[in-house]
């Protein structure tokens, strides 16, 4: 089997678990834009794709460890057992119907750079590891990226484990039920650099036909929830003038901020995004004055001051909102986390590794949060990108090209040898 | 048993009916704005609700019959059986979670009605009859006012027994399980007169401190339900200018009526309402781009003209919606009704009733449609309205004084009694 055919066919046979009527999903005409994967933590599905991933590393000869926080590692000792160790990787568990390559792609890509360096007899001076980080996407436990916070130290594993998803299991039990509850708790102190390989789940890529991106930035992500409390009432009987209506204070918040992130687009050539992706409605019927509207506000930028200002501005347009309508907001801010610059060391590595294969790429930022994002805090990491066709990722339709994973993994490769000899 | 005392002993035992952790109500404070109550037709609770007032009409000396709509007629002679009767009612079903008075005020008025005219010996010439009309509220087999549009010939039997509620039961079978799927079709032949006793749901009597309302109007109503399909996109890594937003789209379509609504108030004086009531979002996740929204649109206006325009104008703004966010806008419309003008005869009746009992009332229209804009077309048809506190109905929180009540039951007791002499 040629190395591409091998991986492609990790990434099928994993593409199938957790979607409903699993059929060979070998290309984008394939695609059932109904039927996405479903894995999230914990669940029966997430435990197969993490059997089927240990299977294949400790096939390619990787010594196994799970931690406490269900993190996965494979390990192939260095020739300089000293030396900090280049570690790659990413994760398993989907978001609701979702796509197949989103994680997946970056674990079983991490494997298949340690089969090729095992094919060509590679010798590591460095060790190697793949990774497999719990619960990136956040879709049974909440926060998102929380295997990679507790190894990183941002959250304590008590924390973690007391986690519940929604039917009020806690992380700790789901992972005993699959068989990832770990007995260790990882420290990175023995680990230098970090790679991970992602789809880019944007449009640039793709756009432009250039197969390999490589992310300076991961932007910052502010979310607001928000809560509008007017007077529910009967909408043939309730005179205009005496309304509350939670739904149209909600409409101005809505049009707002997306006027206004376009406008720092077009005035800043900012990368600001602004998203309303959540929206209930209370009572929800079409002849009742809604009385409440929850929403979910999302503010990015890779520039932290313009991510600032756009949820200062939206905060401010929801007290504008607030008194128009004579409506109660109530606000909540669950979480900030500020851009992160990734390892301008590890940048220049993948960059000068592409260029020894003579493949083309292109330097950009990353909208998304990612496991790298934490990794960035305490290993000196840097991430690859592959083109997601139309730009389409969180949705069945997320599709990548075979072709330009095998680019991505050429990059990969290279520049997981050369950072481990460094 | 004092008279208002009957009447109130009715609704406050059957305002237990279908409530959550059922009480004693007998004042606004003792409501609970998360327990209304739920009786839609076919279900346990409308049954026993129809059960009580059978019980009650025949006490009252009603000859009771269920028709094959599972209407419910109580009828008492009268002594020149050739007139035409007069009738009165409303209906015992409940929107979700609603509230004690909507319906039921209007069914037990009639019943006391009856009771004082027994209780002080009138001699009525046409006949009486007490009407309760099934389903009114469409809230579990559409459309709304169901039994009255049998009744009336604007629907047949067997259109009105093919509906089907959520569970998948047909309108025949949930009137047959809970014994009311009567032998007979009614005719309105020998019914002259009709007059109705709701609360009024909206804050105009209760704003002004008048306890009985005249309807001269029942407002048209149309419906406008949209499906706007966008692109659903990963929130993060999406630029803003290549989003198709659906929430966006539904945003500006929300603003519009709203805006365009209340100009009509202000420029034209117009009584125009413009609601989206319901509104859902796919796949409704903070962090993913909108692909797509449902919302239902409710539009009315005592003035034909002016709903035509909004409605129209509305189309207008969801081609516009469409064209600008680069989505595409699928619209329905349900129904449109149009506006129906009670008879001037029995708002007279009405009017000099209050006159003679010594009643201040005010003429008035009604934003909520009701039976009587069905029993308009083929009967001389009024409604008596009594106030809502705050104007909410609907909703748990629906109250109308017993003062109110009892100054709403004097002038429908008059009206009958003139109108039956006519």
């Amino acid at each position: 089997m040629s190395t591409i055919n091998r991986l492609r066919e990790d990434l099928i046979e994993t593409g199938k678990l957790g979607r409903t009527s699993p059929k060979r999903i070998e290309r984008y005409d394939h695609l059932d834009p109904e039927k996405g994967v479903t894995r999230p933590t914990g669940t029966d599905e997430n435990r197969k794709i993490r059997d089927y991933a240990v299977a294949r590393m400790r096939e390619a000869g990787l010594e196994v460890k799970i931690d406490k926080a269900g993190n996965i590692f494979g390990k192939k000792p260095g020739s300089k057992t000293a030396k900090g160790a280049v570690m790659s990787g990413s994760h398993l568990d989907s978001v609701i119907n979702g796509g197949m390559f989103d994680g997946s792609l970056g674990v079983f890509g991490a494997i298949e750079a340690i089969r090729r360096m095992n094919d060509e007899g590679f010798e590591n001076e460095r060790p190697l590891e793949v990774a497999v980080f719990t619960g990136e996407e956040g879709s049974a436990f909440s926060p998102t990226l929380l295997g990679s916070s507790v190894l990183t130290g941002r959250l304590s594993v008590d924390e973690a484990w007391g986690r519940e998803n929604a039917r009020g299991e806690t992380l700790e039990e789901a992972l005993e039920n699959i068989g990832y509850k770990g007995g260790f708790e990882r420290s990175l102190d023995d680990v230098e650099y970090f790679i991970e390989m992602h789809v880019e789940q944007g449009p640039i890529l793709d756009k432009e036909g250039i197969s390999v991106g490589i992310v300076e930035n991961i932007s910052g992500t502010t979310w607001i929830m928000a809560t509008i409390l007017g007077e529910q009432n009967h909408a043939g009987t309730t005179p205009m003038r005496v309304r509350k209506d939670a739904l149209v204070a909600a409409s101005d918040i809505i049009s707002f901020i997306n006027r206004r992130a376009n406008e720092m687009v077009e005035k800043l050539g900012a990368s600001t995004v602004g998203t309303v992706g959540k929206l209930n409605v209370f009572p929800n019927v079409t002849n009742v004055v809604p009385g409440k509207v929850e929403i979910g506000i999302d503010i990015r930028d890779v520039v932290q001051e313009n991510a600032e200002n756009l949820k200062n501005e939206t905060l401010q347009a929801i007290r504008d909102a607030e008194r128009k309508y004579e409506v109660d907001i109530h606000v909540e801010l669950p979480f900030t986390h500020a851009s992160v610059p990734l390892s301008e060391e590890v940048v220049n590595a993948i960059e000068n590794s592409a260029r020894q294969v003579g493949i083309v790429t292109k330097r950009m930022d990353s909208g998304a949060g990612h496991d790298c994002r934490n990794m960035a805090k305490v290993t000196k990491a840097g991430m690859i990108f592959v083109p997601s066709v139309n730009g389409i990722s969180h949705a069945p339709l997320e599709w990548t090209n075979w072709a330009d994973i095998e680019k991505g993994m050429e990059v990969l490769v290279q520049a997981l040898k050369n950072l481990s000899r460094l």
